[in-house]
């Protein structure tokens, strides 16, 4: 018991320090958070992870390693750090938000290949529990990307051969190989199979919630900028150690009842006290068989994930989720709650402040106006007075598309104004704006001086508008609306009027994740929280 | 070569023979294909199965048993055969695509499960090849399903351990068990490596290019029903075959140059043809692995699987897209044509007949007009001269939902009529129509017989709307809209206009897998077949 008594402590003060997997999750769900991938943060995290391990720190080494790999990633995806950018044509393929979800998806999938040695287990663990979206042609780039990591580990192995290379690649490839151990095991067997993995459920479950205890204490106490010692670190390694412990204690007790080998308890422990408190199947099997290189251990395994992943979800939610709500990012749930399907779009564009829309051709005086005094990171734009496309002599109004913040801050900075109101053509925008400008996401309306002659001049926002914005009908349920965010990988979503007639604006509304997040809609509409979802739709 | 002959002939015949996984791909991308999850389809394969492996044929059981496995999974999931079924409440769980989709996903994991003994490889199979969406509940579900396969075969093995079940079980869990072989390569090796990749990255075009052919002058000659001989068979077994044949024979080339064993080889040989045939990465390695049991073999059959499906790749499609061609079923692409970016969905909308629109009270003349002589399979159901929004006497229009022919026949079949036009509640629908009527998808116009009197009655269709159908606004490109469809997994988009003023129709067009596919496109569009991308946006 003093084992995991040292192991409980030294994970809970490790566990969460400074960014790691769940920013990185974060961050594959479309959440900004700043500063993630920087070289700074690279050489700080491959230099303190080195630190922590060699200090004989029980902390484990996927967390950095993951964190690595996806700062190396991004910075291979941009060009590199942001001083010293290179401008080659091809990284332009990087500057959208999926392809660059998909890079940093690959870098983390190979940081946990390096560390486990365990290149499946890598891609499963990418897509199960850090990409929050998903498609098949990811599937085999992280696949080439782990592929690429065992066989550079694999030739470093073989250049060690001579021992001159310290503890690297002591016991070749496979980390913990069991292969030589005969494993048997009978169907009477599977009651202490069943047991270990609830118990390892409930355990797993006991150890979230005295991390969120310890976590929320520890905040409360240090104020600084994160939780925990600022040390790299990663969860694997003390549950694993953890479980172990608890796995053989119950092997010992229970050696008079069973022929399982106590080794074999140790495992399976390790096994279901992960699932029980980090919640995943497919990847943590394949990474314990990675580890192990015995098949014939997988049945069991399977049987004990499951269980154990099962009983820990009837209690509270996986660790990088509890983590993640601690952050206060604003993590997009997989599955809608039933009463979601109650409560329409529009309904929640009302509750909100009304939306605020640019025109096509706008003041800078407006423009301005509108990026000091909202937070809003996109904005509708209308052109107003058009002529009726039914070719009547009536006047409609046309929803043009969506313009970013970033984007109206670089056009203020730029200074590219017009001195009346006119349209201009898309190939001026590009003589003036680089596609890295329009790629920044950053850049701050404070920073920008307006003269009083400026103001009362226009900027056309046409060219610079996105024409293909997503959008929904008010009539839309909020939960169909999440599926379409998550499963698009969305940022913004317009609201459109289910309504046709003049007068009527072409947006009512727009949402962003935050408005999407169950919290934030219950502390509008209280009264949905108990209630029961009318029909199930299709 | 003899034995290559063979083997290529014999899965010539046996490729394509009835629904198969092609067919279950389909369903699950969202296409109808009838009668294929029936009792009798059931029945047929397993007793056809059994009898061509029994009778010698060189056939997989791969094929058959994912087939078996999605048939039980659909009947379990709608309570029984079409004329038998249970009526429990659960079931209606199962009542939506989504659902259903998802317990025959875990059904076809099953089969490759059962049929390699393969858990974590039929996991993703179903994923990587069978399943066209994703999210991360499904995974654990799969996994749930092999392990319950997994655990029933090896119950299985232990009882038949008194031999008294002929072959099965012979060799444990492990089908091709190699752990004991020692596999020594070194850094000199990868050259071999990549020549097996890249060899078997042409062989395998070189089948799917041959099976096209063979197939197509079958289909020419036999105008039946099907290609091919009528027989259950699956593909995997004669690729191994041929790729352990070719694998070998290169072995034997080359065996003077290189330290690797002819073994070795074979597997390699049979791991490139496949992924140079099937196109398949992550899941191919983990069922080698899984049927091997050798994780030294990893990192060079990753390797030689990334070769091959890239050098396959380069030439043709996999296997599956050919035969999903051959059979006409409108497979919608993963990735959308960069030329898709070039044409709004509003333009796609014109080139095709005008949208048909439903009153929301309609007349039983017009629902009877329009079931017979339009082909859709849904109609936008709009409500005309309803009070404007924004309160002045001006008259709107409003989209209401979606409304799917299945559930208009069952209405006229019904004889659901009103004397006169007025609005009904939806209890009182629920009072006609049980759910299992209305997730009923069959029903013809032409089985319904509709009185001269009944013509000129009322059909509220209010409450059988889908009331928030998804919508793209007109100017949505092609290939964004091509994103949405394939993300959520739809059936129709409806495309709403930009513009806001009276007269205007709130719905101006409607979309369906068909309208979406490359080919048909190109035929309203051969202008569009050579163009680039005007610009690569967000």
């Amino acid at each position: 018991m003093v084992l995991m008594d040292l192991f409980l402590s030294s994970s809970l003060c490790g566990a969460a320090a400074g960014p790691g997997i769940p920013e990185i999750k974060a961050y594959l769900n479309g959440i900004d958070t700043p500063n993630m991938f920087g070289a700074t943060t690279l050489i700080v995290k491959i230099f303190g992870s080195i630190g922590a391990v060699a200090a004989g720190l029980d902390l484990g080494k996927e967390g950095p390693l993951v964190h690595i790999g996806s700062c190396i990633a991004s910075l291979l995806g941009q060009g590199g750090p942001d001083n010293y950018r290179l401008k080659w044509r091809w990284l332009r393929y990087f500057n959208n938000d999926r392809d660059r979800r998909d890079i940093i998806t690959c870098g983390a999938s190979s940081g946990v290949c390096a560390a486990f040695r365990a290149p499946v287990g890598g891609v499963l663990f990418a897509l199960e529990e850090v990409a929050t979206w998903w498609r098949s042609a990811l599937l085999w780039r992280t696949f080439f990307s782990t592929a690429v990591v065992v066989v550079v580990l694999r030739a470093f192995i073989e250049i060690c051969n001579s021992g001159k290379c310290g503890l690297f690649g002591r016991g070749g490839l496979i980390m913990f190989d069991v292969s030589d151990v005969t494993v048997s095991y009978h169907a009477i067997d599977i009651i202490p199979v069943i047991i270990i993995g609830i118990l390892g459920g409930v355990l797993g479950s006991l150890y979230n919630y005295l991390l969120h205890k310890v976590l929320r204490l520890y905040n409360l106490i240090n104020q600084t900028i994160t939780f925990g010692i600022a040390v790299p670190s990663g969860l694997f390694l003390p549950i694993i150690l953890m479980g172990s412990a608890y796995g053989r204690l119950l092997g010992v007790v229970m050696g008079s009842y069973t022929n399982i080998d106590q080794g074999l308890y140790a495992v399976l422990g390790a096994a279901s006290l992960m699932a029980g408190s980090m919640r995943m199947t497919v990847s943590l099997c394949v990474i314990f068989l990675e580890l192990t290189n015995n098949l014939l251990l997988l049945p069991i395994t399977m049987i004990v994930l499951l269980i154990a992943k099962t009983v820990g979800d009837s209690f509270n939610p996986s660790i990088y989720e509890i983590i993640l709500h601690l952050k206060g990012l604003p993590f997009l749930d997989a599955n809608p709650e039933p009463w979601m399907r109650n409560l329409t779009v529009g309904e929640l564009a009302d509750a909100k402040s009304p939306v605020v829309t640019l025109c096509g051709v706008e003041k800078v005086s407006r423009i301005v106006d509108v990026l000091k005094n909202t937070t809003y990171n996109g904005f509708p734009v209308v052109d107003e007075d058009v002529v009726s496309p039914v070719g009547q002599a009536t006047v409609a109004t046309e929803l043009h598309g969506l313009i970013l913040r970033a984007h109206l801050v670089q056009v203020l900075k730029k200074k590219w104004f017009l001195q009346e109101r006119r349209r201009t053509e898309e190939w001026e925008v590009r003589e003036k704006f680089t596609w890295v400008e329009l790629a920044e996401r950053e850049g701050k309306i404070e920073e920008v001086a307006v003269t009083r002659d400026e103001m009362e001049m226009y900027v056309d926002l046409h060219p610079l508008t996105n024409t293909t914005p997503y959008t929904v009908v008010e009539s839309m349920s909020v939960a169909k609306a999440m599926v379409l965010f998550r499963q698009v990988g969305l940022r913004h979503l317009l609201i459109v009027p289910k309504y046709q007639a003049a007068g009527v604006s072409p947006v009512v509304g727009i949402l962003t994740r935050q408005n999407l997040r169950a919290y934030n809609i219950l502390t509008a509409f209280p009264h949905l929280a108990g209630s029961n979802c009318r029909e199930k739709r299709n």
